[in-house]
């Protein structure tokens, strides 16, 4: 499952009314956008944590035409089958095309390094 | 932050109400028991998917005396900061010991992943 050719890719995580809930979230994207340009790569919630989905796209750069929305999560749930294409379906534009991913716990990069993981928490040779 | 040496480790996902919402948690089960013997790893869900972690922790062989649990979440909060500790403290025995790991997004490899995933997908050399 590799996509490419994105302008723009926003990691979407849950969001949460805890305020240390954040931190994680923001230092994978201090890691990510360390290894590619800051401007092609934000970070938004879903909801109860800013900034949202709706204020980041409305901020994104003109010459912005095709946005990934990742999802930082781990599998599709109710959320990811109906309230964000609901969000992302309204966001749309006839100059911005906005396609929803699959949740970065489908990548296969990701499952590799759960299974070596969890291998070094068994002790075993990875 | 690498563990090792747990005689088994329980992946521990959120869990839903939604029937489709465990199958990428399955999958993901399934490559890591074909990676490591299964009887050394186990799939549990906090709340709302069964098998709980009570049940999962009841079931293991009585060789079993150090569990780790491995939180399939991208970071910490009430859940993990309340509930699965106080999960946990009701589970410990004499002869069990259980400790609960950070998220699976703290690790390093996942942290990787997850930036080689995003480098993908915006067309970026890796």
């Amino acid at each position: 499952m590799t996509f490419s050719g994105f302008d723009h890719v926003i990691l979407l995580a849950h969001g949460s009314t805890d305020p240390l809930w954040k931190l994680p979230f923001e230092i994978i994207y201090e890691k990510i956008v360390s290894a590619s340009p800051r401007e092609k790569c934000s970070l938004a919630y879903m909801e109860l944590s800013e900034p949202s989905l709706k204020s980041t796209i409305n901020a994104l750069d003109a010459s912005v035409k095709k946005v990934a929305v990742l999802p930082l999560f781990f599998s599709v749930g109710r959320h990811l089958r109906h309230d964000v294409p609901a969000m992302i379906k309204d966001l749309q534009r006839d100059d911005l095309s906005i396609e929803l991913l699959a949740p970065i716990g489908d990548d296969d990069r990701i499952q590799k390094a759960m299974v070596d993981a969890v291998k070094g928490h068994l002790g075993e040779t990875q």
